[in-house]
């Protein structure tokens, strides 16, 4: 039910096979879902996603963790209401090491935080002078 | 601008002063934010709201820290585009030592998060079997 | 700061002049609020729009009341994160009876909506039977 | 398709159990619907929303009635998205008196709001110092 | 799985009857999708919504042409979340002659605008004075 | 207001000024809007998006004109409520020949949209069969 068809490999451009074939290199499987193989149908796009979400992903001294970006991948994927994405990377979440203890609390912070977004917008709370930079 | 009064310590409830109170024990600071002193105006919503977000950002063993906590607050109202939020929970998020380079790694999540629910969604692509719990 | 000119009545042509006039009969008050002195710069919309609004805003025999309607129409307005329309439509229900109490019902209703909608999406709980039509 | 299992009467802890009973006895049914059968899965997060649910749906004298909370609780679903919300809410509604005319007045109010919503939006209008408190 | 019947042509009122047919002339085709079928509950709505969206979507001296028109109905409905606009607008698109390379570009232009709309929103970037008219 | 300075040119690293430069020679006018000073505190990031942005406008045989997908850059950011972006790419849209009328009928579209998809999410209009590819 995509707007376009999803591409088995044979389907796929060799501008997208190698994309795909980046794909499985980096996560060390032979797995490429859908995502990818939507995108496929515009092999330019497919790429400079890919690309993208390696260099966002890749971990640097002093930053976050693989875990931590997941799950505030997994915040924003909820906030925004795309099904498709909260169970990829949910589920990209517990192949990192999310437990149960910490997906509890990712939820709970997440319910918190829809919970006064919505007082906050209802009541239009001005900014403290103090949150300014 | 709120469409309730911000509510000074004298104009607060005894029941709503309890809670700034308890605020300022908690934060070991003096400051209370507007959004408690606007809450304040319904001293029930108030009271809930402060005691549930204290269960909620309490560390717990095996779970998430404080502030992954508060990076993924920043997300969720990124998303829902809660001005307020962002600034309150940016500056907390800062204060609980998110340095540059954590932030820039969380901005950059948050925008290719952004890209990707969009492009997710206006491809309408299905769920991997392989996702589903 | 808005993106077309504020008209004023003068600026206004004929056809959007004509709309202001019934906005200011049927409300009883010579004041017009921004959001049509913007769209008065393109008529018809404004016409359209007002027309709409007068026709949605009608008490039907059996249906709902004025006040219920301006309250379901603030809580959209807040999830769909309209400042304006947040100001505007909290000013019409209080001026159409909305008290304290029933706003302090409306914010914590609104903010338990948030709330569970950003869980129930977060968990994506799979809709009961039994809801289903 | 839930992101964590469907807890049945038996998979349940006994706290979470004493939560469905305290469900069950509210609203004289035996039926307990999948949002709390999957916020099961962490018996602290079950015991606080449904704490909360009932304190913010209790009709207080002054306040709003049952089946008008639960109109703004559609409403709000409805702009988030949240499809499972939208089913649970309406029907909820329909089971408190909702008419074919008072939901025809909602759909109707939710349309426009949404309309009006994005066109201020759209033309970035500035509130009226007169909504202003 | 609608919160409404989707209504067969014998179950139309014959106001809604009268609109199926005006949807049938102007579209030269005997097929009536299931939005106009839910919306004809309320044969008053149904009429409105209809009226408008045809007058919205006529094509003016010196407007924007209908394939344009679908492209950002597709582009607002994405953003929305809404997955029934999604897939009707995207293939009214096509009808209208909306090729494989235009779909790309609609594409690649929705998913750069919501990463910089999550960014900007998250730095908060304030509106260049150039910007405001 | 931002959550992170706003960079003249004499603050810019190396890395950065030279994307100001690109954007300056690309747009041939010595202005750089706050967007990009304010990327400009992570230089991967504002170099990353400038290019993505760059090869995203770029224009295509037999693909979008530059209005057209500025048109569709201010409908999504309408519809995520980016206040920055809807002044920036609608004064984009101008400067690229985007008329009185034009506007007139994306503003309408836009409006008609928001309520299309109000509508159908809160009735849950199942997707026709037709329209699944």
């Amino acid at each position: 039910m995509a707007t376009l068809p999803i591409l088995t490999d044979e389907q796929a451009s060799p501008e997208a096979a190698a994309v795909f074939a980046d794909i499985r290199a980096m996560r060390k499987t032979d797995f490429v879902n859908n995502f990818w193989r939507v995108a496929a149908n515009d092999p330019a796009l497919l790429k400079a996603t890919w690309e993208r979400l390696k260099e966002v992903m890749k971990v640097r001294e002093g930053g976050l963790d693989s875990l931590t970006k997941e799950m505030i991948y997994v915040a924003v994927s909820v906030a925004n209401g795309c099904t498709y994405c909260i169970h990829s990377h949910t589920a990209a979440a517990r192949a990192k090491g999310m437990t149960d203890q910490m997906y509890a609390d990712l939820l709970a912070v997440v319910g918190m935080a829809h919970q006064t977004n919505g007082l906050v917008t209802a009541m239009q709370v001005p900014v403290d002078e103090v949150f300014k930079v």
